[in-house]
């Protein structure tokens, strides 16, 4: 509470604005001095509250604002994302846990649970083994899924664009065998680059909105008759600062609880059972053959072959040739997300970014948690870090947790002043 | 705005519950994509208000609590305490500016002033002179002086006690010259120290409740007929963990807005102006005269003499010799705030630290900014720091601004694995 809880809360506004997974256990006073407003170390003023909600943002952002749905991003109830661990009956505290978590799995955000120091040592009862934690997405609706693969099947020029919310959902699995059945021209979103295999043949580069490669935007836009559109974040880095214009009509859009077919709205749905009913009911068979269009190779820009120095256009597809399946690549806000957009990476690569929320500091801390989960599961592969001189300073403390845990299979590049990105982003914003 | 504002949030915090002048300016998105709510990076969420008040906690602390009066903290509104650049006129601008530097003067609290940028470059105009930023406080009326001074006449065995709200709400030269004029045993509570001449000989030691030095809390509590109270602030670590028992009707607390005489409370008197008006209008020949009981000299532990290693019990008295009148201490929270509590302090120190709020990491960056004002103010003087090697962690890269600046007169004293003091606070807290 209070110094710790605050000191935590930038971070998981970023978790909110990026629809991450993250629970924060937050240790408080006893409810004895609770109860009467005790003036105890760390609390808020005089006469403190010692249960203000710190996360206010998160109501003041889920209002409906009118003439624009958030139902693909439900109000979350103060009740749903936060629990406090008070209750005198065991079984009731270990509900309002089950209660908490299952609110983080289901909509991919923060969730709070408060543990009073009076209620840090008392036992809870498991809940019971019918009652799983994670609740699998109820099936997509047969019809549903008729209406869109009769779209698919009687498209001309599809295109499909790879967005970051499909991981963030926990539907990558179900992307990557939707794609692999539909082998239709596929681009990622800068936010979602690692989800779609980019060794495959059907798959392009980074659609960017004005700012893709030469030629992406004209085959995206405006070659395309339908767009089918995974997991979209429509964030002004995520669209080339919002150049990206694809008609409302040709557009099918899989939101985390939505659904949209050229214009028309079936929420509710889930975008994990959505993907997984495609890929199961496809016919192949009826899908168009769309052959892929060498116009879109990436460039091989005349500088970098003349250049004595390592140019930005030159260095980030050497590091997505570096790179290996199985690894975990971090990129930091700035620089290394604008020039990783331009990298092609192997397959079953797990990039990590931070695009729209971009709070500067983030990738160090989000590679050491990066490699504590590797080391937990036991996994292959290697976890590399690429951030700036100036991001390094602001979570650099963080080297040493990974020294302490002996965290070895880590590595990390660190370009001294390069500025670049932070001036772009900087520009962006100017309206 | 967002990832900068929240970053700095638990900071603000601090501010607010400490009651420390802080102007947080905020460059945020242009006001042609606030309107439209766009997605811009650094954002909150989907369809992101980029005006939501994030301090959101200043007005759930700041709210009425029945039976408790708020009037010593008056409820700061978000028009006082923030305003936006954002009005088309050039003088309007710049009384804004004006409006919210002035609540920051008079409440002692963070103010926000956010600044769109489209508002960077347009020019203001400065106020009139006639409109000066820092208004001093009305003078108290006279018979409220003479209420105070006829109960200080009449004591037999007053004492008087010194918070830290003196120094926060710029009373210390009036508290000073009072003290000096009075000349009743003087105590400072643990926050309150510096305030007072420690070197008078009407000053005596810490008063912190029941852990006070031995003889202290009597004297205090029991022995007297009369306790002036000046600027209060009863946090668990500032009264020995509220051990704190002394009969209200024996109390003159002078509170930054308010004023208590024996239980009767006399509203929206600034503490500035009482003390000023005591000091100016006390006639010193109907004082009592206090003899100095001697009974109250800080003990001397035998096992300080004994000991070959460094003690808690003998370290902090030698740290209060070691400061010199001119320096800047700033004492990191936890085991130096406990342990700069049996030090005793020359004339003229001023003495940083955060023992309310007490977020860990505070006392190195409160050194740098001490370091800038006194090389800023060309004043005289050192800064010498004492923290911990856990403490430094959370904020070490401020030492890489020091050096940036060229900062020469800071001292840092780092003991390692020095724990005691957070255990300490953790125990208090469990209510």
């Amino acid at each position: 509470m209070g110094v710790g809880e605050l000191s935590a809360i930038n971070g998981v506004a970023g978790a909110y604005t990026e629809q991450v997974k993250l629970i924060h256990i937050v240790g408080t006073t006893g409810t004895a001095v609770q109860k009467r407003n005790a003036m105890i170390h760390h609390c808020l003023g005089p006469n403190p509250d010692h249960r203000v909600r710190k996360m206010a943002f998160v109501r003041a952002t889920s209002r409906l604002i009118p003439g624009r749905s958030t139902k693909r991003y439900p109000p979350t109830s103060a009740q749903r994302t936060a629990g406090w661990m008070t209750s005198i009956l065991r079984l009731r505290r270990s509900i309002i846990i089950q209660r908490v978590l299952r609110t983080c799995l289901e909509t991919s955000l923060p969730v709070y649970i408060f543990v009073p120091m009076d209620f840090v040592h008392p036992l809870v009862i498991p809940p019971a083994p019918s009652q799983p934690l994670d609740v699998p997405p109820a099936a997509a609706a047969a019809p549903l899924i008729e209406t869109v693969l009769s779209e698919l099947y009687s498209a001309r020029s599809p295109v499909i664009l790879v967005d970051a919310l499909v991981s963030r959902h926990r539907a990558t699995r179900e992307a990557r065998q939707l794609l692999d059945k539909l082998r239709f021209p596929t681009f990622s979103t800068p936010m979602g680059k690692s989800i779609a295999n980019e060794s495959a043949p059907y798959f392009h580069s980074t659609y960017n909105g004005k700012v893709s490669f030469p030629g992406v935007a004209a085959f995206v836009e405006d070659a395309s008759d339908l767009v089918l559109d995974l997991g979209p974040i429509l964030s002004d880095s995520n669209t080339g600062g919002h150049t990206r214009t694809i008609a409302a009509e040709k557009l099918i859009s899989v939101h985390p609880h939505e659904l949209v077919v050229r214009g028309k709205s079936f929420p509710g749905t889930s975008i994990r059972a959505v993907l997984a009913g495609l890929a199961a009911a496809v016919d192949t068979s009826k899908l168009p053959e769309v052959p892929r269009p060498d116009v879109l190779s990436p460039p091989e820009l005349e500088v970098d072959v003349a250049e004595e120095a390592i140019t930005q256009s030159w260095i980030w597809r050497r590091v997505g040739e570096f790179v290996r399946p199985g690894d975990v690549l971090i990129g930091e806000a700035g620089t290394a997300q604008f020039g990783l957009s331009d990298a092609e990476f192997p397959e079953n690569l797990t990039y990590l970014t931070q695009i729209y929320y971009g709070s500067i500091g983030y990738a160090l801390p989000a590679c050491l948690g990066a490699a504590v989960a590797k080391k937990e599961l036991g996994s292959e592969g290697r976890v590399v870090l690429v951030t700036g001189d100036g991001s390094l300073q602001l979570t650099a403390q963080e080297v040493g947790t990974m020294v302490k845990l002996g965290l070895e299979n880590v590595l990390m590049w660190v370009p001294v002043n390069w500025g670049g990105g932070q001036r772009q982003s900087a520009d962006a914003a100017a309206g």
